[in-house]
């Protein structure tokens, strides 16, 4: 998993900015209807003629967001590319463009953009997402990696943050923690490498939570799979900054409150092994991890039959009127008001 | 001109990334009618039923792109805003909207955050653009700023780089290179101060120039003062790399040669001034100073008598079938190959 630092290396400097921007993307092909032009004038031109254009801008900086020790480049590429990816399947909509734009300083050889890139593309691909611009420039240390995801929907099937109302269901999709503790497995390992480089980790109780923190997927196949079912959520956020960051940013656009079950919040067998191991409160993880890229949503409590047994879906909870407070209601029934405590980008 | 480093400070980490990004973002007013929804959810919602919509993402990076030792933050923003701006006008296309992501090193405080969303916010206003989302985190070190600008147009009005045919007329908008002597007058000002702290800089004899580096304008005008003249480009570029380094890629994507004038290259009389004083020649400068965010176009020769007089343009040269080559005309009426030798993001 860490990488391997003795490659051939063709320094940046020689190419320039625009020999990289070249070198990079000149395989990528367009596969929306909607890219009427992609890379290489002075922006990209696209057409949702029938469809509302959805739009998120992101960021990520190393040693912030990431640590080169562990975060293999190819997969950092495809995590960038999926946590934007997830903020436009969080408004239940169609991702169908990416800007992908780079600052790296110059320690990185450009065998290690192409690594980085090489991951960028495969999620591109996976996702269907064309790469239709951006910029490569260079950092004064470090790599930070700014992306823009575009995406398409009817105006009617977009769903935000404020549309939940009491009594509805609280739903989300997935399980919730294992990118959290992923992370905690690595920095071990990290710790351990340090100590001794020769240690060969045995990762193989780690493996979903490793995926996880590395290679996340975003939803989506949900939007399709709600269509089928005939649900449109009332509102809905993806699970970027943790669960409980999250429940609070919905309600508090929604003007709502919530009473959480602690007993309802998935997680996966081997997030319970490893919680156990690490000595961590499960609930804790799950509530506070982040990094899962799964959709929080609510639903009219009509609509409960239609996602009952579905194993897409959990109902962890539902909505209340705005006094009642946003609550957990924990395993021994009693009930705490939820804090965030969730990543915050800007604590280091 | 200098930054006041004597003022009140409020440390970022206290804010928080989310507490940070609505004090920054609490009075943003959407403006156009294509904004459906702004920032406050996952995505933004744009709706251009009619018209493409063009989108760019570019890059700056503190110690690569500015130094704030003498650029004001608040002008910083503007600057910023106008560069991406600009790209969207080089398609003939209408700047509508922006995203604006901030990754800050912890040495700044909320207020030069604050001067600089209020150089952003000013431009946005100018430029009729909705700030429609970002993100904001902390950096490693310095101040790296990565915006997104949309626009609209008709897909009948849209002007690419590769759209040139011989004998089109090659047209420049303003005039060039003051932004790069306005650059070398603030960094001789910089190593004066450096010098001797107290010495109060003389800068009338430069307002022109230094306003073109640190104030530059986009030609958001150029496409309805064209629709008027009733001439639609045959390929359109933004001159942010010099002039030279423009030409070359319209040629390269048009497939054709061109001869550029050097007298008919228009020059503002400070310019001219500064140069003799700086001892560096005129033409270079404009050829390869790069930031004037000018405008160059070709236009068919039938139109030569539409844009006659106009002091918004200057015909700099004509295009030529692809076996001539790309040339400089000297003055002295010899004739030299044109090098591309902008000002290159990932030289230091």
């Amino acid at each position: 998993m860490l990488e391997d630092k003795n490659q051939a290396k063709t320094s940046l400097e020689n190419l320039g900015e625009f020999g990289l921007i070249e070198h990079l993307t000149k395989d990528l092909k367009i596969t929306q209807k909607s890219t009427v032009k992609g890379i290489g004038d002075d922006a990209a031109i696209l057409d949702f003629t029938d469809n509302k254009v959805v739009i998120s801008a992101d960021l990520l900086v190393e040693g912030v967001h990431f640590d080169l020790a562990y975060m293999p480049l190819k997969h950092l590429g495809y995590k960038a590319v999926v946590a934007n990816v997830s903020d436009i399947c969080a408004m239940n909509a169609t991702p169908t463009q990416i800007t992908v734009s780079l600052a790296v300083s110059n320690r990185f050889p450009l065998e290690a953009l192409e690594e980085l890139y090489a991951g960028i593309k495969l999620a591109a691909e996976i996702y269907k997402v064309d790469i239709v611009g951006g910029d490569t420039t260079s950092s004064q240390k470090g790599l930070l990696i700014s992306i823009t995801a575009i995406g398409e929907a009817k105006l009617n099937d977009i769903v935000y943050r404020n549309g939940a109302k009491p009594n509805d269901l609280l739903v989300v999709t997935g399980d919730l923690g294992a990118a959290y503790m992923g992370l905690q497995v690595l920095e071990r390992e990290k710790q351990v490498f340090q100590v001794n480089p020769n240690n060969q980790p045995d990762l193989e109780a780690y493996t979903y939570l490793i995926e996880r923190q590395l290679k996340p997927e975003a939803r989506k196949d949900i939007k399709p799979i709600l269509e089928k079912l005939e649900i449109k959520p009332t509102s809905m956020i993806d699970i970027s900054d943790g669960l409980s960051s999250e429940i609070l940013h919905l309600c508090k656009q929604s003007r709502v409150g919530c009473n959480l079950y602690e007993e309802k919040i998935p997680a996966d067998p081997q997030l319970i092994n490893v919680c156990e191991e690490f000595n961590i409160d499960i609930t804790t993880v799950a509530l506070n991890g982040g990094e899962d890229y799964e959709l929080l949503f609510t639903i009219k409590m009509d609509d409960f039959d239609k996602i009952k047994g579905n194993p897409n879906f959990t109902v962890i909870g539902h909505i209340t009127e705005a006094k009642e407070g946003i609550h957990l209601i924990t395993r021994e029934n009693t009930k705490i008001p939820l804090k965030a405590r969730g990543w915050n980008a800007l604590e280091e």
